[in-house]
């Protein structure tokens, strides 16, 4: 499997996993997050590996469309470079300012 | 109509728009962004008026679904307040910081 695509894949669905149903969400983090592969999740789940590799792909098209309709990991991304450089900027030209650190450090709950 | 409520919905409205159907998004945006009647919208397409109301009450249901799932206008106010924040002390405290004001400028891309 291709880092990235696992990467982004997961990424999409820390966003998006409210909107799955359980099976959805199940099989996706058993593949994705846990590494579990699809003849072993049709194990578990006692159903063939077609049916779990048609389920994933299909929930994989799902996330896709979510981030195409609200673009929360695109946003996310740009958010969290923004955050970043002016934390830089301010620990590196301010660090005595408590205050102005303080209200800096709010933002990165953005970022999660 | 109570206001309270109406600014609610279009609030969600901005954020979960791309997730409705074309019918959801026409007969919502009439109703709440330019204020016609039930009545009104049910002449415009031709159907009854329990008709629209049923659908408009169904939409405000799964905008509400999407945001006790997504909490993106709760995070938005959330991160728009501590923005603000920062942005007011920096304005009073580092007006001659161009770099600085730049950086944390950058930030109200989240608030949109």
């Amino acid at each position: 499997m291709e880092i990235e695509k696992t990467n982004r894949i997961n990424a999409l669905f820390e966003f998006y996993e409210p909107l799955l149903t359980h099976k959805q969400m199940d099989y996706l983090a058993q593949y994705y997050r846990d590494d579990y592969s699809l003849g072993e999740i049709a194990e578990n789940y006692g159903v063939s590996r077609q049916a779990v590799y048609d389920n994933i792909k299909r929930t994989e098209k799902i996330l896709e469309e979510y981030e195409s309709k609200l673009h929360l990991y695109a946003n996310f991304q740009h958010n969290a470079q923004n955050i970043d450089n002016l934390l830089a900027y301010i620990a590196q030209n301010y660090p005595e300012d408590q205050k102005l650190n303080e209200l800096a450090h709010k933002l990165e709950s953005i970022e999660e």
